[in-house]
């Protein structure tokens, strides 16, 4: 059989917790089966820049419980030129790397399908803390960035109480409202405002005020960054419109740390091990490159392609329920 | 149509982190549903014993983010006995009171069998920090156990290595490993003894020798508290056996408690407004009683019958990769 | 003895995690001492609407581990305005309070001295996150406000780990570096700027490439609110004049918020105790009127005159520690 | 003037959380007053041993945030004996290192005495979470101690409301009931046992019975391991007299973890800084071999000798307080 000996890893994109237990799993994994494996630091920039080095189990020992990631994480410009591609390519080839493990989100696999078009082996594991890959239930960095949310809000409870305030809580997830979503549900939000519903300024403004005549300590806003109307605007307008005194906070890169939750590290152990397992073993594989993902607690693979172009599906369901239960 | 209009809820058994999430849901839900809703103090015995109350939306505020359960729990004795069973329904039966949701694992979900047997409707929320149920991918409280022996272990490392020992963790989970096996796999444990496999002496002994010959600085081991040795006796023989410190302990009820995670918080939302969509839907529940699950992020439902018989899977996957990866 | 028989309580100014603890520490050991003690609600805003309700030890059950204050809170506007200190002190009097417990932070105490002009015998327990009470070691919140914005940090240094990134982290403090002073040494700053301390732009912009050129993968600047440059300026300068990818988070009010930590609720507990103490013994009092602290871990009572002019001193030594320690 | 070239630290008995911190301060502090600082591992096992290294500003980098010790750390017999006392000493002369910071509780400082009869000057820095060292406020680690035993019993309060039990809590501390009376007080705990007062079962019977007629949900007593009756034994006296489910919690090692509280970090590098200070300045030293504490948050030297003998005070007004506030 013709097994491939020698494989790469890196992270791209933003950063999210459990990036490292990725890549703990990975290399650990790879080793086990008889592979040589390679970390390339900063993403697709370390890849152009030939920042590349062998790793042994040791380099990833200790890491499984901290953020962040040992490889460093970058986005890169150049990558979009595919001159600077065959270059990233070719800084492969020349070490006899056949086949690279990629961590990241959508833009990550795109570039990954820029070396995958070049011969390389692509083999996608999910992690963003924006949850938006649709073609998997979680990505890694997801659960934890939620539960931080959560605590955060936890906190700005008790002060919005004390004061009978409406806050509003901006939160990460780029275009897409899963970390407002599933922490809004998960807080018991008053309002959850995402970039997948139109905001509905008259009904918002009802909605404070009802709040207030059932007697409600405090009213707490949920917001999406993705969300059109800035922050700052929407509280201004919220102030004036409802005469309550309405805070906006913003904790911004607070929630791409911490240590990664339980959940974050299976989900890494699981698809980074799936990961190798499939480079292992062609047969097993959807297509050459590929990705990998879990329904429930259980890892899958889809090709690169169908990873890229499935649609994230809005969790209606979970709005109206957050709705009901509020 | 026959609409119910009456409904019961209850919490039983061990309380799990998330009970209270669920609570609220089934409430706040029914009551949008245009239900009654009445909650039944310490489980089977409060059924018994006709400890009934009518809940309003404001009996639940506030109650999403903590541990335990407002309505309390209990193991019921005798509940065993049909005579008590009998008058348990009969306490339902004069309120006019047709279904009850009940929270809470295996031994619940058999009580409420009894009561289906007696006319009355029963929906199953799963709520256990053992995950025992196989119906489903979670239960209700697992998520927050495993981040917290995760927390612990993560203490119990820091002293570990300072002092070069071998640790045992003993987790919760009675029959079931997924306590050990999640939060072993999560925290990179050493080893992870299960009562779903067989305690091999000979290389536990040898993989802790191992382990200090590649330098580690500690050997962590999670045993699950299933495991027929008492834990007491594997240190003092681990001792005697690699002349390593051994220390033992036993968190024990800490387990049980912390306010629930995001996740946990969220598969409460979703069982819980899912029972009460049942009960107001006949047409689209699996069997008269039923129970609600969760796969990946989302609810489902079996005839309750099925929810009791159906084995947990184990996940020798899981057990299989802890072993590579650490 | 002419003993005292109905004191009140309350809480104003901005909240701070432990407001609670000595609440339920005044209410309890007043009930113990044989009083009768009224809590009034939002603070001297409260007071002035006569929103004054009698407390007993069940009213206090389960605070001591929230954060905000049960009695709410409320920076006063009116009170400014001796005619409505005169309805205020009318409002004990007609009551028969002969004295008043006030919770908080320095205007609290300016507060509080004029009811003591109008013959109340006002207690002072120090309250605020902010620590800028002169004449104690710590007020209530500040330890639980640092311990808070250490956490946050941690998270925030993994991310910009991964990033390369210098971090400007915005504190609150108002006019008092301390929170930015005491988080900053605690989390090991590179670079901590203080209200108390001139900012010199080109030491800050030699340092952030001293420690670049030194290796070091993140710079962390911990910023005091009370900082003349607005936060974004600086970021914007900062990024311009090092030419490194420089991140501000302001993470507001999150700060007011969380459990108190066990250091706060002992300095509420001991404080709050020995307040009533004072009130029950006029003979052991400072003045009339009095204000409680802590040095070390020991109440003792000054004046409340001395409480509200000795200035806080500036702790030089941190400062300089911190310098050669980062 | 005789300047100290060449010093050494070293970290000896139970580990602390903020030992790492104490570690970095002193040397980096060393460094920056142009000494040279040497790492003895594993106390004074490895002084005896020679495994000292010398150690850069870098070795201590990243170590302010994590619990344990990175010199590890032992209780050592041989060092009874003094022969070896004398081995150790000669391991410090033959590399002209003068002076020695030792890094502990009682036990080390006791061990420091007997180097400093050989012409060593030491420097004790208090570290130890028992808190049983009568001349200073707080040991480093108390506070990370105290904090962890206040959260395990947050936890604990969940499930133990929901069964309606009785909970004893036994927290660590040696002989000192330090431990138990802080994290009792600051818990709320019904009932704190602690070694310096004498158990009455009479009247710990009859404070449940009475918590439970006065309609308490749940009874929490803290016990110090100190206390004379074995807690497994207390707890089956206790659920046969009061005939209450009664459960016992021993978390044990986990009291010694996790990430150190900002204030003993704070602790930590003022006692470190003070240390390296005197050790350059021998006019402002009590006596050649010293030891530095904290009175509130400022650092003080007393002589070793006045360190080892002086005793602990016990907190008779903070357990009087408990017993009002419970």
């Amino acid at each position: 059989m013709n097994l491939m000996k020698k494989i790469a890893v890196l992270t791209s994109g933003g950063d999210a917790p459990g990036m490292n237990a990725a890549i703990r799993a990975v290399v650990r994994k790879a080793i086990a089966a008889g592979m040589e494996i390679y970390g390339v630091r900063r993403g697709y920039e370390g890849l152009i820049d030939d920042d590349i080095v062998q790793m042994t189990s040791r380099d990833v020992g200790g890491i499984l419980y901290r953020g962040g990631t040992v490889l460093r994480t970058a986005r890169s410009e150049r990558f979009m030129d595919p001159a600077w591609v065959d270059v990233a390519a070719e800084n492969l080839r020349k070490r006899e790397i056949e086949a690279i493990v990629v961590i990241g989100g959508d833009g990550t696999y795109r570039g990954g399908r820029e070396l995958s078009q070049r011969g390389i082996t692509v083999a996608g594991v999910p992690a963003t803390i924006d949850n938006d890959l649709g073609y998997t239930d979680y990505t890694i960095g997801f659960d934890t960035a939620v539960n931080t949310v959560v605590e955060l809000i936890n906190k700005i409870r008790d002060t919005s109480d004390s004061h009978k305030r409406t806050t509003i809580m901006e939160v990460m997830g780029r275009s897409c409202g899963d970390i407002a979503l599933y922490s809004g549900v998960a807080s018991g939000a008053d309002i959850i405002l995402l970039p997948e519903i139109d905001m509905d300024i008259a009904k918002l403004v009802d909605r404070v005020r009802t709040g207030r005549e059932l007697g409600k300590s405090h009213i707490l806003i949920v917001k999406a960054e993705g969300v059109d109307m800035p922050t700052g605007e929407l509280r201004e307008m919220l102030e004036s419109l409802t005469g309550q005194e309405t805070k906006a906070v913003i904790p911004g890169y607070i929630q791409r740390g911490g240590d990664p939750t339980a959940h974050d590290r299976l989900v890494a152990d699981v698809t980074g091990g799936m990961a190798i397992d499939l480079l292992e073993n062609p047969d097993k594989r959807p297509a050459d490159s590929f990705a990998v993902g879990v329904r429930g607690t259980k890892a899958f693979a889809v090709s690169l392609e169908q990873a890229i172009t499935e649609k994230a599906e809005f969790r209606q369901d979970l709005y109206e329920l957050a709705e009901v239960l509020s």
